[in-house]
């Protein structure tokens, strides 16, 4: 599998740096055909439960949420990046129901940014992702970490 | 759309409290179709990339883990309790690769719970879900709040 010529690297990762990582619009049959394989709670597979319940109508599962925000995560940063993954998440928030036909942009910015102290090859980065619907309305907070090679030196 | 009757109340939670939540083995072909739709990164899709990675094979996305977490969580306790959602997770860790015919088994354990401030009704719980593959090896630990309704009174 080919893979496409890395233009960020750790370097370009800078603190304060911010990224629009692009936009996804969920229709209500991918809202329900996540939850019946992973989050088959009422709210999330029928309308009417939707309407019944807390959240006003059908709503995507948060799993699904975060999954479309890393969709956009790869293919708008990650594809093209010197990225070598990620050991995990901290505050993660699903501020606000995800409807069907939502438009939800998602927002990166770098917040902390160190070199490796066990391997000079690599870097370590903070960062913070933020989904808004298309009312302004913030519907995903999360903070995670992530390791990607640096630079290699130019010949 | 009928709900089962509710048998896990907040009352029923309680620190200290550990439930089994069931395995599950994800297929090569679930972690490719998972990974095309939500995480296209070379190694989530192709046998070859995935040897050629650090992870030495195909492997899953973290999110098609916690998606998986998230089935097992549903089917075997909050289809059956009083669950009102949640706002939000800690302490997310993917630790271990997930590789296809791998059997993870889930395992919740309540640490804090309380009764909500401004609703009666209502009681929070903080609880962890450790995930662990047929080596005994920890792959996913995640920290997360939920709030339950309580026991309705007795007439």
């Amino acid at each position: 599998m080919d893979s496409p010529a890395v233009t960020t690297w750790w370097e370009d990762l800078q603190p304060g740096s911010v990224r629009e990582l692009g936009s996804v619009t969920p229709t209500a049959q991918e809202i329900k055909d996540f939850a019946a394989r992973f989050d088959p709670q009422p709210f999330h597979l029928d309308e009417a439960a939707g309407k019944a319940s807390v959240f006003g109508g059908l709503c995507a599962s948060g799993w699904h949420t975060c999954a479309m925000a890393m969709r956009l995560t790869v293919d708008n940063l990650l594809r093209t990046s010197s990225s070598m993954g990620s050991p995990g998440l901290e505050n993660l928030r699903w501020m606000k129901p995800v409807y069907p036909g939502d438009t939800l942009t998602l927002r990166h910015r770098v917040t902390e940014s160190r070199p490796s102290a066990s391997r000079p090859d690599i870097g370590l980065v903070r960062s913070v992702w933020e989904m808004f619907n298309q009312r302004g309305e913030q519907v995903l907070h999360m903070e995670g970490h992530g390791m990607f090679r640096r630079r290699p030196p130019q010949p």
